[in-house]
């Protein structure tokens, strides 16, 4: 029998896809974890995967790739995209996929399944991904093709003796460690906000709470002194800061496919790294490695927000990045309270702004008036000289 | 006796200045208004002007000019420098130095004095924009070039029988239209934030308040409905907004010298229409009209902020911001909260995002599976080809 | 009967499309003048167009259009894709495009036929234009969908009692304004190159000839003095540089389907003007004007040659680049000589290169040598801190 | 006594300077060879400084350094300066600056000497490096600080008992591994090109000769199929490609005091070097790789030729540019003829343009023609909503 791997998440769709794939193929069940599962949950996906006739059912943790792939390289580059969003999901999709493939290669498939319709960004990334990564693995998209509607699905569940309950939720929720999105009938328009209640964590604090937040050569390595892998340090900020309602918003922007989508989200802990690294940077980089580094990272950000992972330009951006943060090294003290943090200061023994080289503004150690006017004189010479020139 | 115009603040520095130049020159005072100054303010600084011995005192009402010139292309490219300070200071001393410059050609004065320190950015924008546009008007600078204490300044004024209170304010303020910058002790350490005392506006409201704020071709035009002048709505969504603590941040970052430099500012109608002006971008200008703002308007803020405002390439970026606002109209819902804002949504007969061309994620109606499928095989192959080349 | 217009160059594809639409539309055939043709070229397609049964035939004269909508902006940007190519006929396309769904528009026809293979840029080039201009009209490919051999097409026409010769040309010549394309059996390789007899001007001039070109405001208006409009002038430099087989070299890049393509050029005006406009920038323009109009110029370039023509970001870079044109003013004197021309230098009277603010590397007359201390030692600032502090 | 190093080149001004210096200090003459010097001209040159009265002589030899340093990363971004200039000169004083500061760091020097004027680039490009790598050390700079005619820098070494032939040649020549620079009084005009036997090299060959260059990840590795160093390899080049007169041209461009510069070269094998290297790069790099190198080069180009090469942004940029040149391996054909040359075509095994993968305006093997209009039709997506939202 043809041998299928199929891209697995327990929804309705791909539930759908394995029941009636499973007629012709002997079909593999995978899902990847990028810190959206809990054990449970995945135990549960695990059942049912079974109940759905498929052959086996593997869940992959993928939580320390998706740092060490993507997460990290989010964090150098200060990455939101349209200076809002983390790429929560999108980040999350091209570990996936590759994770899936790679998986389809091990086990000799020679099809792969996933449940992607023909609207969004995620046929674009899965696609892209998998044609490049297994040129002779043919790709089986049933929601694609055949636009069922949810009653129709749910119908031949039934007459395939699966009798689940199938209710839509009110917000399409999608976890992981770099945030969650949230899509509802307001994010299909222009004009509404989500409402409170559609966000997975709700305000739990009040008042104010001091953090601190270390980072070693741009990697988040402690959080309040406690010291831990990166990933778990993002986990428990998230755990603190999501109780403040941190970290939300709505991101707009441009799909792969041309047109303009809208979608909320929630990602306290990528928000703090984020601007915590950055101010960091601040202190520790030159102005021509920020200048640069911006113009890089946003490339880098909406590159992998269209699937272009695998280009080789996305490693040398890397190496660009990695090779920025050998100074960035030292604690950022944040404040956070209801619905925002500020960020205090830091502390640094990189830090280049030292009042050993003249402090801004107060009377300067490092040189004269009469330096400072030369200074000044040759600076201004190009755009003297274009008046003089120009304008007689 | 020689012309000599000064630019005047009404601070000890300046009325030293005043009071000693007058000695060898006939002063012509001068302050330019960009925001910061109320008419019985500016009566203070007159009746002090003509007590320092100063020939004639004159204050330019320069905020629409400021407007028109600078802040006008600010918003069309979203500038916050570092992401962070909306160039409140930086903004202003450009065309202070302009209005100065040209009102000292105006009344054939062949010298002109400013009161900057040898230490910091505004010697800079001072010395380049008076040496460009008036290259044979003679700069004098008795602060940098004496270095005298406070003390020494005011036991001089005290000798000239000028008897004045000249305590020292904690934190230094700077007002204007497009924010207040605010330094102090804690300002020139790299950890410590400043206290909220510090802050000239003061938390006055609690629970949230909606806005609507109306762009017409990147302007505002209007707040909650009541149209007026673009200096006039920011002055007015300064009143509601800094109410609430909103816009406060530090900025920390490059000046012209290489230092480093750390200032604290409250900027409330800055950050607001910045975040307002560009969600309204999101939806109304393509991909790649993002990506290019975003690169000649990041450069295009450093250049302003390092004194370069008469780089003929300014004018060559205001002639692409100015282009790229022709459909940036529309109106921006905003919440306010304490410390923080949430943009809503959007309302645009320019939007981009309709329903008509398919919404995201969801069924499509522009386009067939296959077509899809057509695209994503194609966009792809640039990257396939290149790892079955490469990884054989 | 239903009304179609096909983009007719009487060649064997578009002739066998002409032929057989024929059978089911009104077909009026149009071919755009964008400098390829002769008078009498154009009269022996108007004669076949008539022998293939179409209603009408109308050749549009958008020479002028060409040079004021595209090549303007190529010359302003120094426009070479890949540092190589003037982009001959990537621009035309773009024109004939629009001109024809223009007609179309303006005839009241439904349908909208073109020659384009599936295999490359054209047809996306087509395909857009048309479908953004004319999302109601129609377009028919038959070349593209029905992939018949040339034998195919050729007995086809037989059948209909076309008789013509349609021997295959040895080299495939594109000619127009802005240069002539030419490919052939070497250009499928990426080893070899294309023989002289493959280029369609041959060298007939041995030694020396001394040029004089002169620009307005970036605008080439004269040839060794000889003032005319730039479309003139450009076809005068032409006929006199071609002779020297200059501009001849071979392009390498990336389609927009992904694939790379090879393809032999001779564009001797191009070159040169595109050369003599950009040393004449060098002299009149600021640092920071040549940084970014190279910047924004090389993605003008790529999205033009990807048929990107109608997004608004180009009209903003258009904006940029006619901004910064305001100075480029003077004659440029050039060399040619066989295979290769040598630019002898400028004169303008906007040049910034002037003995009076100090000669390179000579005395200067500008500032003083204490003045130079100064300015070195406060712009290499950043970097001594940095090492200072970093390398302890 | 005191312990001076200064950078000798046996030239009047140094001369000059060792002789004088010797007075008051105990004089350590260095002179840095990167490729400008024979055996017998470095033995001329110590015997000379001898006679100078320093107390040691030694000549460095940094071809290597200077290769591994700077030309490597030239060579890997294509860099030419305003799209002309290979930075020569540029290039060697930073390599000069880095090795002379290195060696008085060694040997304990407290005093360090150049013989730059204040009108030029290269005392920016000694100091600052200087400064930056030994902020105790102090520059003392007598041709700036003196400013003394020749005539009296002649008369003082006479007076001290130095009596050698000093004439002033016509034209400052400077010679090393990556090009010769030229200046005389033509290059400080704007008008005049330099006469034929100011080069160096003057024409030797005729007719045509045939080139294979042989590059491994970006480095040239072999000449005609020689291995060698890449530094032997562009050695060997120029010695054939100089005979033709090749790489000769005038640069104009901003010096770092803000004034404009022109200065003649000769360059001829760093301009085939540059140009074959580049064409091997559009076979073997992605779209985006070639576009980011690009605009990353340009700058890496320009802050070299300031002086700024110890800015950490430098190390980032080289460390994309290395990574970017893993496939650059191949072998490129050139044609050299009388002062111009070209390049034919490539082989390399990681070439991306393979007929396997469709061949450009071929009938294609990868996708069909529904596949691509579905390309196109989402491909043109977001224009398509522009126009019909904004032109209705």
């Amino acid at each position: 029998m043809k041998k299928l791997v199929i891209a697995y998440s327990g929804g309705l769709d791909t539930s759908y896809c394995a029941v009636s794939l499973s007629k012709e193929y002997q079909v593999h069940a995978v899902s990847v974890n990028t810190g959206g599962f809990t054990e449970s949950e995945i135990n549960t996906i695990k059942k049912n995967a079974y109940k759905m006739g498929v052959s086996t059912y593997k869940n992959i943790d993928a939580i320390s790739t998706f740092y060490q792939k993507v997460i990290k390289y989010l964090v150098f580059g200060n990455v939101l995209k349209n200076n809002t969003y983390p790429l929560s999901v999108s980040a999350e999709r091209i570990i996936q996929a590759i994770e899936i493939i790679e998986y389809a290669k091990k086990i000799g498939a020679s099809y792969i399944a996933h449940g992607s319709t023909g609207a969004g960004n995620d046929q674009v990334r899965f696609d892209m991904i998998f044609q490049t990564l297994a040129p002779n693995i043919k790709i089986i998209t049933p929601i694609r093709d055949q636009k069922l509607t949810r009653q129709e699905e749910i119908d031949y569940l039934k007459s395939e003796g699966i009798h689940m309950s199938w209710e839509k939720a009110q917000y399409s929720i999608n976890k992981g460690l770099w945030g969650t999105s949230v899509g509802g009938s307001e994010t299909l328009t222009s004009t509404m906000p989500l409402p409170e209640d559609a966000y997975p964590s709700q305000i739990e604090k009040e008042g104010i709470q001091k953090l601190v937040l270390t980072f070693n050569k741009g990697e988040l390595v402690a959080v309040n002194g406690k010291l831990d892998t990166p990933e778990k340090c993002i986990e428990n900020l998230n755990n603190i800061a999501s109780k403040y309602g941190i970290g939300r918003d709505i991101h707009v922007g441009d799909t792969i496919i041309g047109i303009k989508g809208r979608v909320g989200f929630e990602a306290a802990a990528a928000l703090i790294t984020i601007k915590a690294h950055h101010l960091l940077e601040k202190h520790t980089l030159t102005k021509w490695q920020m200048q640069h580094k911006e113009y890089l990272a946003s490339f880098y950000g909406m590159h992998l927000h269209e699937g272009q992972y695998l280009d080789p330009v996305m490693r040398n951006i890397e190496a660009f990045l990695e090779s920025s943060q050998q100074k960035v090294t030292g604690s950022v003290f944040a404040t956070l309270r209801p619905y925002t943090f500020a960020l205090d200061g830091i502390s640094s023994s990189n830090d280049l702004m030292s009042a050993k080289f003249g402090s801004y503004g107060e009377e300067n150690k490092g040189w004269t008036a009469e330096e400072a006017k030369g200074f000044i004189k040759i600076l201004g010479n190009q755009n003297k000289i274009y008046q003089q020139v120009n304008n007689k």
